[in-house]
Parts: structure tokens; sequence; C-alpha cells
């Protein structure tokens, strides 16, 4: 279903344009997984050809600065062209076969099992306001959806709707080209026609990437369905970094730098931006960071974006709890001079819930700390992360402090900084909720792909009923767990 | 925390409990995984030792025969036994290793990044009245939260309260005696305990056998939290069967037979229980049925499985569409003698919600189909179930009608019987709603334990500070997935 304006779906429109999924879903899953892996690459190659087209459309509609749009596009068609790899390789199947075992010692003959994934069926992905094209259009929602076999239902993010349009024009005449089904793709517009979207039965999963109230909702919809469907939301993250006093002694200036660069990136407009930094008392940290924000005011990337940014950064440095380190008198203007506030350790264990609130833009905390029980204690009671970091040194004992990291966040870094999420088979972009309303799952990196499949077993099949990855002959010589066994085909 | 009595637990108790549960966590989730196996060897070994003790109070409470019991034990045991192999193997941790490589075609270089799977924490299990055993205190949801590395709240089944107290009895010494931390295992009494305990913030994942309507209730507990949390629920399912007209030629007798054996298997209280069998019209399987549903009147679980079969039944075959083709005066009685009712896939097609709900107890319909396209539409229209079973010829051209089933159910059988759930690598018990409320998971085979787990990626770490599995020099020889590729160690 070709979109042509960005004015709110219909609801006529939109029934066609599930129809047509939920049709070009049986295609599109028994598509061989090479055809599907070609398809991505098509899909990639075309973006790249038409960077000339969306970077300008891009940076018309979110203020972002030409390189880091020209790197985000890069990205989002290696992230295509990865999938296809993924679907190369096979692994993401988890084939396993179970041949029939008479003595099986469970106390009844095993029959013949063999199981692998299979996609779930239409997907509905709520693009992002901050990455125009890496978690948008053609972003790793949908290139990990359409790698699993299922078909994608776009809706656009008000931020960017032209390059949305542009963006999904351009994906649909190369689904088109590569033979892809008709209707395996579609961009949408609207609040409403998301929602009704998502509450459709042919719909059977939804992807999201913003803010913890517009996330919950649609998680509350997608859960309060007469058949509730999985939703994999991406909301929301302080991202706590911790120094300890060993790294704060031995590298302040560095420290202080990483830091001031890695909130004021992109404006602060990230969900990984460290939004807090805790340092030892006396730490001549904070003393430096002031002569180390030195970017200029940017734009944020929608009107919408700069009124809540202002509204919160006005709430938290309002707080009786803090002080400013860095507060210019266009700290509130639009652009936005980049803020830094001084807090202590005592005061976010009295006031965790306000203290460290995510605020989303170019502002962040900086705690001081007296012992090593604060960081724990702050640690043990912090919210879900998509990231923590430790800044250490090799001598430091922190694994304590780490291991509640790790039941608390989805990445956790040593000595580096959490902006930059690389897309990689190792790659986890989750967390415990608010990060996320699915801690099970990654959007980033070669795993997104399992969000949007589901295990299905075959019992006692004959060969040529099987799927290929679960016969004997192995013909798509994939990886296949046998008798318990991990195999990889030579 | 020892649980004395069956009386419903207070919330005093409860707090004790959920908190012993919290602190057991980090102990637990530590504890080298072999140890995690021996523990879960210890309490295998300890049922069965005490198996004496407990069949006696289950067939008091169950109703189920002596022989039955003895097998579902044994599942019992396998099944931790087996959680026992799967953490010495160490695949279910799915380790990813990405080194450094500046060259990254991303764009950016690629940081070190290791991912491993982590236990989210306390999990709060609602056993199954059906499987005093394999459901229930120690059962397949047990054994995989454990082993997974995760403490166990074990709200009893009201339907064995005895045995439920008996059981944890026993796992909590065998716990006890084998080293695992004080508060990784209770058991919880009472409607309001467990619905309290899903509620809690400590509280990280539940699960749950039973019926659609308790578990949709839970599931929105769960959901509806502050920090919503995944919920694993097994609810119900009517298991088709679609007997080909090929395999009704040839094998009538053999197919009315192991209809008959299946759905009357522990008077129908399987959840896999095959409560419709479509066959072609003329076919003699109808006529033959009969004679083959031999068994006694056998007394249900409980008196208000006994009432709620009654009810579905009663109105099942109140319905006009239904003609009975076995239905005894006593067929409503306690106990109730088996019933199968007759009807045509036209009305199935118009009244499919009536017709194909779950009757849970000795009862199935026969459902005669005049055309192969009749078939695909009633599949095409099918709610999520855990099986669906094809009885056909091997020159059969059923495809099509596989795929399909392969889109509704868990698992799809091949001229075999969905009661019996082996427990393997392979197996599958799961499906979409209301099969489940997480169609992605199992909550039988190997591949439960992942229903506890979630990805934690380490980013620059030094090796020191890194878990084991995601190590070079991989201490435990678990399989890796090093820089995209799987290696399973030598």
């Amino acid at each position: 279903m070709p979109t042509t304006n960005t004015e709110p779906t219909t609801e006529d429109q939109l029934e066609s344009i599930i129809a047509a999924a939920a049709a070009a879903f049986d295609t599109w899953a028994r598509t061989p997984y090479a055809d599907r892996g070609k398809v991505l690459t098509a899909v990639a190659d075309a973006l790249d050809d038409q960077a000339d087209v969306l970077l300008p459309v891009a940076a018309r509609e979110t203020n972002l600065p030409d390189g880091r749009l020209k790197g985000e596009l890069k990205r989002t068609t290696f992230q295509l062209r990865l999938f296809a790899e993924v679907l190369g390789e096979g692994s993401f199947l988890d084939a396993r076969i179970d041949p029939a075992d008479a003595e099986w010692p469970m106390g009844a003959p095993r029959p013949d099992l063999r199981r692998q994934l299979e996609p779930m069926g239409p997907v509905v992905v709520f693009s992002a306001s901050n990455f125009p094209f890496a978690f948008s259009v053609a972003g790793g929602d949908t290139a990990s959806a359409l790698a699993a076999g299922c078909p994608v239902i776009l809706k656009a993010h008000s931020g960017h709707p032209e390059l949305s349009l542009a963006t999904g024009t351009i994906v649909q005449k190369a689904l088109q080209a590569a033979g892809a089904p008709d209707g395996l793709f579609s961009v949408i517009f609207g609040t409403q026609a998301g929602r009704n979207a998502l509450q459709d039965p042919r719909v059977k999963a939804g992807s999201f990437t913003g803010s913890i109230p517009g996330g919950r909702a649609l998680f509350d919809v997608a859960n309060s369905r007469p058949e509730p469907i999985p939703f994999y939301g991406e909301l929301g993250s302080t991202n706590p970094v911790f120094v300890t006093r060993a790294a704060a002694a031995a590298r302040a200036d560095e420290i202080a730098a990483g830091f001031a660069s890695s909130f004021t990136m992109g404006a602060g407009q990230f969900c990984t931006k460290p939004g807090v930094l805790f340092v030892p008392e006396g730490s001549s940290i904070p003393d430096k960071l002031p002569g180390q924000v030195t970017v200029q005011p940017a734009a944020l990337l929608n009107s919408r974006i700069q009124s809540g940014y202002v509204e919160s950064l006005d709430k938290l440095s309002s707080s009786s709890s803090v002080t400013a380190l860095i507060r210019a008198d266009n700290a509130l203007a639009d652009p936005p001079a980049p803020t830094l506030l001084l807090t202590t350790a005592q005061e976010v264990m009295e006031h965790q819930d306000e203290l460290l609130a995510e605020c989303f833009g170019p502002a962040a905390l900086v705690v001081t700390y007296q012992s090593e029980d604060q960081l724990l204690t702050i640690a043990n009671d912090l919210e879900g992360q998509l990231t923590a970091t430790v800044q250490g040194e090799d001598s430091d004992d922190v694994a304590d402090l780490v291991r509640v990291l790790a039941k608390k966040a989805g990445r956790i870094l040593w000595n580096q900084w959490p902006t930059g999420v690389s897309v990689t088979y190792a790659q986890q972009h989750g967390g415990p909720y608010p990060a996320t309303t699915s801690a099970g799952s990654t959007s980033v990196g070669t795993a997104a792909i399992t969000r949007f499949l589901r295990p299905v077993a075959y019992q006692n099949f004959p060969q040529h009923l099987l799927p290929e990855a679960l016969q004997d002959a192995n013909p798509l010589r994939v990886p296949q767990r046998i008798n318990g066994s991990l195999t990889t085909a030579s």
C-alpha cells in the first residue's frame, strides 16, 4: 500500500494496509532465508543510493547535523545487511532435533521432536524521534522484524513526517523491485492509526522507542487486547556512571572530558546519555567539568522535545537538593546551553525518584559520594536502566558493584561511555522496566530478531513435511542441536 | 521459611518469605552452575526417596491412579536432573563475545562486547491442579526457575494442599542439606497471598498453569504493576486433530482407538487433550468410536473441576449444532462417563467460539467435513493452541494445512496423539494466546529455562571482572559465539 502523503492514515486505509500485511505474511514467512536476505540488502542499497535525497530532509526536520545523520544512515544500512548475514548463518532459528528414543529416561519413550523459531505475524513498529534513520522507518525494529519473516506496519514519528514518507517510499520501491510480496511494509501516520493498528487482531507484536508515558500507554493497549501480544518498548534510562576513588585520582581530566562529551553528544538526546555521574567527595572532577563543556547550544529535535526538556530541567534544577555546576542564562532557552547540576549521595538516597528521573536533553547531574556503601545502596535502589558504567582502575574491588548493576541494567561498561551503541552480535540494548517493557529482549544487535519469533515443535513428522532447518539432510547447513548437543554444519 | 501448615499465608509470613527470597537471590545467582546442578539433583533424589510418603497423599487429594502418579513423579525428578545437565552444558547462557574491532563496517569502531543471559530474580510459580507433581511444587516451572538462578515462591494449588506441604517440606530440607541459601524456595497458600506475591516489587517474574480466566487475571496483575514483569501462563487449548481422507480410509480403526484413548486419558484432564477430531464425511470413524471408548467413569481431580466440567459440557451438548455420539445417563454425574458429541464443519465455521471452547474433562467433539477447504478455513480461524495434530498418509498434500497450524499452535503432530508431553531438548509446550500468555516461551523442555533469564552485555571489561562464561579462557567450557560464529568447547 504505497502511502503518498503524511496526512493521518484513515480507517479505510489502515484496513487495507493490515489486510495486505496479513496476506503478505504467508508469502514472506515461507520465502527462503537467503532470498529474504537479498531483499534486505536491496533495501540497504536503495537507501544508500538515495542518501542525497534523504539527508537534507532529515536535517530540515530534526535539526541534527549532517555528519551525525550520515553516520546514522550508514549504521541503518549496515544493520539491514547484518540481518541478511544472520539469515544466511541460521542459528537464529535455534533448530533442535531430538530423534525418537525408546529408552529416554523420563519413563516413557521419547517421540521424534524437532523445534525451530518461526515468525509471529505482522508487527507494528512505532518509530523514534531521536534516530530518524536507525530507530525509524528502516531502522532496527523494521530490519529485525522483516528478517524474522514478519510484515511491518510502520507508525511514522510526528517529528519527521516527510523523511518517513520519503524513506518509506524508497523502502517500498526496493521491496517491490526485489520481488517481496505486496503489503510487506507500509508506513502509517497519526497517533490514532498507530493505536488502532496495535489493537487489530491480525497484528501479532508491537515495538516502540520513545518516552515512558507513551510507551507504557501502548504497552497497556497491547496487553489489554482480547489476545494480548508482546510489546517491546524501549522507554527511558538515566544511565548512571560510577567513578571509583582510584579512577578519580588517576584520571580526573580524562573522565571529566569523556563525561562532558558523552552527555552533550547529540544535544543529550540519546537514550544512553549518561544522566548522572557519581564521583568521590573531594575529587577535582566537578571543578574540571565546566572547562570541558564547550559545545555550543544546539537546537533540539523539535518543539515537543524542547518544551519537555525545559519542563524536566526546570523541575530538577528547582529542587532544594541540587546546586548549579554549569548553568548558563540560556539554559532553558531555545536552543538550550548545556546544564550540569550538583548534589550529594545522601540527597540521592533520600530523593532518588526526583533526582534520577530522565531529563532528555543536554543536562546531567554530578553526585558526590562519601563512601562505597552509599554507591551500593543507590545502585540497589536504581530503576531498570539501559546502561550503567563504572570508571575504575584494575586494582579496584568493584565486583559487588558490578553485580548489583548487572541486576539493574542491560549493558555494563568499564572505562568507556554509554553513548554510541554498536550494532553487533553481542550487543544488548534493553533492560528492566522502565528501560524497556521486556527485559528479556534487545532492540539493537542480531539478537533483536528473536523478539518476533516463536517456537514451533514438529512431532513425528516425515522429512518432506518438515521445515528445511529441521530435516536430517540439513540442506541449509544451519547449526542444529541434536539430542541436546550443538552441531555446526561443516 | 519452612511452611508448617496449609492455612492461608499471612501478610507477615509473606513479607518474610519474599525478603528471604530476595536475599537468597544474590547468593544463588552467583552459585557456580555445577553446584546449582548438584542442588537440583539432590532435590530429585530426596523426592524419589520419599515417593512412598508422597504418593498416597497425592492419590487421596487428586483421585489420580497410582500408576499415573508414579509416572508423573518419575517425570518430575527426571526434569530436575535434566536441568542439572543443562547447567553443566552451558549453552543456555547464549554466551556471545565480540572482540573490539577498529574496522567494524558500521562506520565506528566496535568495542569489546560480551553478552550472556542472567537470572531475573525471585519468581512466583502458581501450580496446577492436574499435575500434582510435574506442574506443581517441584515441577517444571520450579526446576527451570531454580536452574536459571532464581528463587521460587511457590503458590500451592488449592486442590492438593497436603501434598504441596509435604513436597515443599522435602524440597526445603533437601535444599538446606545441599547447602542452598535459606529462602531460596518457599511454599505459600491462598489466592490472596499469591496475588500479593505477584505484585511485590521484589518479584521479577510469574508463571502459571491453569484456566483461561484465572491465568488472564494474574497476567493482568503482572502487567499492571508499576514495574510490569513477564508472566508465563499456560491457560487452555482445544488441541484439534485433522484426519485426512486417505488416513480415514486407510486407518479408521487405529485412529478411532487412538483418539478414544487420548481424549479419555487421565479422565480428559490434560491441557493437551484432543478436544476435537475432524473426519471426512462418510468416514466410518464416528461409527467405530463408541466401541472404542471403554474406560470406566473416573472421579475428576476435585469438586471444582467436576462442576466446571458439568457446566461446560452441559452448555456444549445443549447446542442445537451438536448431536450425541456417546452420551451415557451418567455423562454429567460424579464420576462422569465419557461423552462424544458430533457436528459438521459447516456448524463449526458458523459457531467456532461456542463449539471449539475447551471442555476440561472426558468429553470431545467429532466434526465431519465435506472439503479440505473447510479444514483450511477452520484452521485459519483457530485460536492459539498448545498442539494441533494431522492424521495423514505420506501421499497426502497437507503442506498448506501444516503451515496454517504452525501459525496457530506450539506443537504440530503427525500420526501421533498430543497427550503425553515428553520432557526433551526440542519440546515446545506453549502457543499463541489463549494457549499461553507468552507465545515465545515453553513451559516444558530445556528451553523453559530461558523464561527466567535476561541478557546482560559487558563492554570493555577486564577479564577478571567478567562472568566466567564470557572470559577468553572459557574455564567452564561453554559454547561461545565469537564474532558471530558459534564455537563449542573441545
